[in-house]
């Protein structure tokens, strides 16, 4: 008996196909699948396609979308961003969470990897609304004792509980802000406990000039990313945001160590930071993801409009039209699910039972030549008409259960920043 | 008696408001209008902002959307654009404006400014379907003396027929392609008959480096821009897409003669020609606009999309955070307007009654403190609810008349070109 069985839906070449679902594992994909099921979907007219992965968020940001823009990085940081949030409770990040899964559902993705505070709440809002996540256990240098102290035994109670018990849709990671926010000290302690304790690593690496240059000047000449492989943080469980300052050798470690090299392409560009050289990575061997970033800085959770930037920038970087072909940033936004869930980013049986049900019948998709083009250069998030992840659906015909509580809730908590 | 009156709609700033229309545009705008209407329509839940004008397009390039990608110019156009283009029929081309005009009402434009073949068929599209363009009476030097004759007498007898009478909403240029692609009589003649006939001029102009270094070696050191201005392109009516190879004096040029600079950032980036530099032009006091391109080059009729990339690459070239804000970009996109259609790209007693109406009710509008800038970073075609041109609905709560016919048709002619 499977669990969901999905008639008439089109593979991306158009012809029908039948899709069975166990455990939340896709178990047979035929023109025809034999055998009974607790619940049928009729799929007639959509198109069945890998979702996006994420590879970088603080989906808590979303609160803060539109809050302050347009204005150089320090000045933003200083005199807007950091002041509302250390007003930021538990509660209010619970509904920045929800929200923000809400406009990622909406747009096709069925995962995230984030960083912020607040991890409780966050892993909640995860585990209730059906998508799945790697939760950072973040940490950053507060600058005293107690504080640095206090953070360290919250993190500790959250993997704790972890470990007693979690969904699995729900991953934890070591999450140390950065090599310049994090002593070495701590640095190497995070790559020996991730090694020790098969935890993920999720930090933010080379994305300014700045960082670069100060690394550089501090370590001993040491590029970021030798100075973060000497702390051994790069491990095939590394995932790395914004990259963008690497040399040749530094792309030559990443493709040896595994780690993953997750680009935000948007976030670089409102901030100036540079653009994440895709062709030189690809040459090199790395494994590339799209993240979004957090919505401060880009400021939509979209990765549709993130696959769009990628694109176009990466051509720009290079002078190359040929660079960043549409079938390479689709993948990267999709397939590149791998690199965070065991099985994930493709359509197949053994596989994990995540996709976007996809409605074609829309302007801004014909022509019609080729889907994938269509949906990087074109696409928006209108066209997923419903979202499957771990084999249950998180979005039916656009509707995501409880959404207009989660908005009510969301403009409430944004009411209350509002009145400094 | 008002034609229509909008009741409950609310402004930027949240206050609700009742709208009277009347012969096409606003004529009362108060928070209760005295008077009868013939229609009254209730705009509970959304917000009254101007629309998009797209300043710059080749509407029916949206039938090749997808057919080649990722290539350089070259082997693009020869290979794979011309030999479709040239066995593109009236018919299709009629089938393509049909899609793209469908496209952009979707996603909130009223207006185009278009440059491509089979005239009659485009100007009827817009006719019908209710929208504003200007057509370009193109002419490109077809290298040979009959072909040319063709082209020409053919654009004399849809000027012809345009004077003899036509909606208010269409109007007709001169549309020469470019310096590098009609002879310098006809391009001075063209600069002649748009001053002694008053009809706007369209057409590209510095959009690559080699346009820029070929127009320097074959004209004495002229810059394409001054090489446009001794042939008498230059006037407050000329329309010039791309704009991205220009010097200090050219900028200076362009704001004295008053001419429309129309940044085409995706499609620049894509085809890796050059970013527009805004801040430069915004400081020279040039008029700037944003176009889509052609679908080929884009690949979409989005201006949220065209928005989100100019205030991108704008901040990207000039590694300033601060440059391209939100509310400038979103003002090159809809205040714009005024430059193509007289009263346009405002909501005020007196402008042509043009708006959008928008529900912001959306996960990626919420952080909601200023709406323009989430418009510019998070803004998707789906919070268009509806669609007012020249006092009319052309869309009402995201119905268009005869949308599936259209796609169908359009389908029908991508079926043709894709059995190659």
């Amino acid at each position: 008996m499977f669990d969901l069985l999905l008639k008439n839906v089109r593979r991306e070449d158009g012809v029908l196909q039948e899709v069975a679902i166990q455990d939340g594992r896709f178990v047979a994909i035929a023109p025809k699948v034999e055998g009974e099921a607790r619940e049928t979907f009729d799929g007639q007219g959509m198109t069945l396609m890998p979702p996006f992965y994420n590879g970088h968020s603080h989906a808590a940001m979303v609160l803060l979308r539109g809050y302050a823009d347009d204005l150089p990085l320090f000045p933003w940081l200083q005199e807007h961003i950091w002041p509302v949030e250390a007003r930021m409770t538990p509660q209010d990040v619970a509904a920045g969470v929800r929200l923000a899964i809400l406009e990622m559902i909406k747009s096709g993705t069925v995962y995230f990897n984030d960083s912020y505070f607040f991890l409780p709440e966050t892993i909640q809002a995860v585990e209730e609304l059906g998508v799945r996540a790697t939760i950072g256990l973040f940490y950053l240098d507060l600058g005293n004792a107690p504080a640095r102290e206090r953070l360290h035994r919250q993190n500790q109670k959250v993997l704790q509980e972890w470990r007693r018990g979690h969904s699995s849709r729900v991953t934890l990671a070591l999450d140390p802000h950065s090599i310049y926010t994090v002593p070495e000290s701590v640095l190497r302690e995070t790559g020996a406990q991730g090694q020790a304790e098969g935890l993920p690593i999720h930090m933010h690496l080379a994305e300014t000039e700045k960082e670069f240059q100060d690394c550089q000047r501090e370590h001993g000449g040491m590029t970021p990313f030798q100075y973060a492989d000497a702390c051994g943080l790069l491990t095939e469980h590394s995932y790395l945001a914004h990259c963008v300052w690497m040399t040749e050798e530094d792309r030559r470690l990443a493709a040896e160590r595994g780690c993953v090299l997750v680009a935000n392409t948007t976030s670089n560009l409102k901030l100036c930071s540079g653009i994440f050289d895709f062709p030189a990575a690809e040459q090199a061997g790395c494994r590339i993801a799209l993240g979004t970033d957090g919505c401060a800085s880009n400021n939509a959770h979209s990765m549709f409009s993130e696959m769009k930037c990628a694109a176009l920038a990466g051509k720009c970087r290079t002078l190359d039209p040929t660079a960043c072909p549409a079938e390479k940033v689709f993948s990267w936004a999709t397939s590149s699910g791998r690199y965070f869930v065991e099985d994930a980013g493709e359509i197949a049986p053994g596989k994990v039972a995540d996709a976007m049900l996809l409605n074609l019948d829309q302007p801004y998709l014909v022509g019609d030549y080729h889907l994938r083009s269509n949906l990087v250069y074109a696409g928006e998030s209108s066209c997923v008409d419903s979202l499957l992840c771990d084999g249950k659906f998180i979005m039916r015909h656009r509707q995501v259960p409880g959404e207009e509580e989660i908005l009510a809730e969301a403009r409430r908590v944004c009411d209350k920043f509002r009145k400094r």
